[in-house]
Parts: C-alpha cells; structure tokens; sequence
C-alpha cells in the first residue's frame, strides 16, 4: 500500500465552476495507483467542492444561480467586514462541502459517465484556490 | 493493510430515499475487514447520498418534500432539455452529495443507532443507480 | 502503513457551531502519522460536521441564522414526535453532512489558514455528541 499528495493551484475568474478533473485525473496518472481512494480538499472558506454534471454547459450556471438564490447576498448578515458577497460565499462552501472522495479502480477515478469534479468559486472577485489531493492504495 | 471495491446496483423507483446500509454491512461482512474505512460514491448526478434517520419512516419523507422546497422544479431554468425534473434533480444531488465515508470498527460501519445510509433518487422515473464501495484496512 | 481510531464525545449547549479543531489536531499528534487521511463521522442525525472560518465569530452566527431560514421550524412536517427542532434538525444534518475528510501533511491537518471544524448541533436542548475520528498514513 502506497501513498501520495499533491496541491493544485486553481486561479478562477469570480463566481463559477471550474472543472479539475483533468488535472486529478494526469496527476492519478502519475502515482500509478491502480486500486485505491482519492480525498480532495478545498483550502478555502469561501469556495469549495462538488461533483456534478460536465456535459451540459448550462447546468453549472443554473446551478450558480441556484446557490445565489439559496444563500442570497442582502443586508441581513452580521458578518459583512469582507463586501457583500463574502458571508453568502461561506454559506454556498458550507452547503456544497470542502472534501470529497473518489475511489479508484484499473488506475482511473470511478466517477460516473456523466460525473465531473468541479471547484466553485463563490467570491465576486478571481483567487487562486489551493486544493490537496491525496490518494491511497496499491 | 487490505482494500476491497465492490459496486452496488440499486434499482429505484422515481423520488425517494432507499436505504443501503444493509448491502453495505453486508459486503462489509464478507471482506473481513476489522478496522478501516468504508467511502461511497454514487456514480450520478441526479441521484445521491446521504445519511438520515432510518427510524421513523415521515422522515425520508419529510426530508424528500423539503428538497422538492429548496430546489423546486419551475420554468426559471436554462438546462430543461430531459424534462422538470431534471435540474432540480442536480441540485439536491449537490446540496446532499456523491461521496461519503465511515470508519469501520469490530469489522462493523460505525454508524450511531438511528444513522442510516441512503440513495436518494431525485428523478420521477425509476432508475438503476450504481454506487461504487471501497474500503481500506486490517 | 498504520491506522488509529478514536471517539470524540463534544457536549453541546443547544443550536450552536462548536468547533472541533484543537481536539481532532491532538489526537493527530498522539498517532505519530506524518503523511495520511483522517476521516470523521458525526454519529448522529441531528447534528453534523463542516469546515467553516473559525476567525471572525459573526460567521458561525450567520450560518446559525441560514440554516433556521432554509429549513425552518413550522407545522409542515410529518415528523414531530420529539417536538418542532426534531426534523428541521435532521435537515440541517443532511444538507452540512455526516462526515468529512483532511489529508494529513508533515504530521498536521493540511486545512487552509481560516478553516476549521465545526460540529454542528442543530437541536434546541444541549446533547453529548460523538464524534468516531479514523487515520490512515504513515
């Protein structure tokens, strides 16, 4: 049994989903586990994890806009020292998570047909998103 | 240290939650695993995972009308190409998740009493989903 | 490569974030893993784990406060044998999560500078909550 880590750095462009799992995918490549688990873990409080659907283009939007309307900027957060995008963008992390995992299986990530690992930015302005990777097996 | 992989077909039918803790104790069982890690992965973007109350029955149901509430179906969305249901579907699939995991302890999962594993299916029409099972340990 | 395991048992004092952090990194440092995965389970269904800022308090308020409006109290519910916070408590559960995981790096959890972990008790009395901790690694 064997391990390895790596960091990601992922510059986004404001609010939206950016998809990594190409990048997951080449380093995976590159530790020649076979069998094993993939974690991944956002660094950030005010972007995050999900897996959703990477064919059709607009299913990351209707879902960006769907987290503004759950999580809705507005005058009611006590926490506001950051603009007003910056206690919806915890909110938005909270309800989509920081980590995830993917098993692997013949040295690829099992993610369905249709399934792609994206990182949401949820602040109004570009960052660089720091994500660790870690995966475990043989 | 092991690690075994299985995959679970889990037929559905339309809206609701079934639960798979007992496949996965089962298999569980079989691998003789004393001490580890178990990790799920539903392998779809409009069904999920998610652990509830498997208790009370009102439950999965309250909890199925409280997401049919938080992302409703209606006309305000971009990406309607297989139907109402389909975008909505994606988003409870994100706001509950693809991934989870559970210590293994004394070769069991280490839920507490009332936690149960469930699939959520979040389209109208029955499905077969696939869950991919990992586990690692002694 | 070894594993530990650990139970957490965190009194609550009602709905509140009470974050975790200094308990998971001891334990961590007890288990001498310098490169690995730890993974937590939060053994109930009316409270959870998240990753959250663990700097400015207002923040923890806020999601507080979210978390009332997006699956409030009411007389909508099926389920209300153990009074009003009983399933509006299973639902906040469901949408932070049960279980979560870090990558462990030079013998530490690899969060980001802000994250922490919160356990999330979302019923209205106080509870002891327990929490099972599993590391794998080197």
């Amino acid at each position: 049994m064997r391990q390895h880590q790596t960091r990601f750095t992922i510059p986004t462009h404001g609010k939206g989903l950016v998809e990594i799992t190409r990048e997951v995918a080449d380093w995976l490549d590159q530790t020649d586990i076979e069998t094993g688990l993939v974690t991944l873990l956002c660094r950030h409080t005010s972007a995050s994890l999900l897996i959703n659907e990477n064919a059709a283009s607009a299913v990351p939007r209707d879902t960006l806009r769907w987290l503004e309307r759950i999580a809705p900027e507005g005058p009611h957060y006590e926490h506001d020292d950051e603009g007003p995008d910056d206690m919806p963008a915890h909110l938005r992390s909270v309800l989509t998570g920081a980590s995830l995992s993917v098993p692997v299986g013949e040295g690829r990530l099992l993610l369905g047909t249709w399934q792609g690992i994206f990182l949401a930015e949820h602040r109004a302005r570009p960052h660089r998103r720091e994500i660790v990777a870690h995966v475990i097996g043989d």
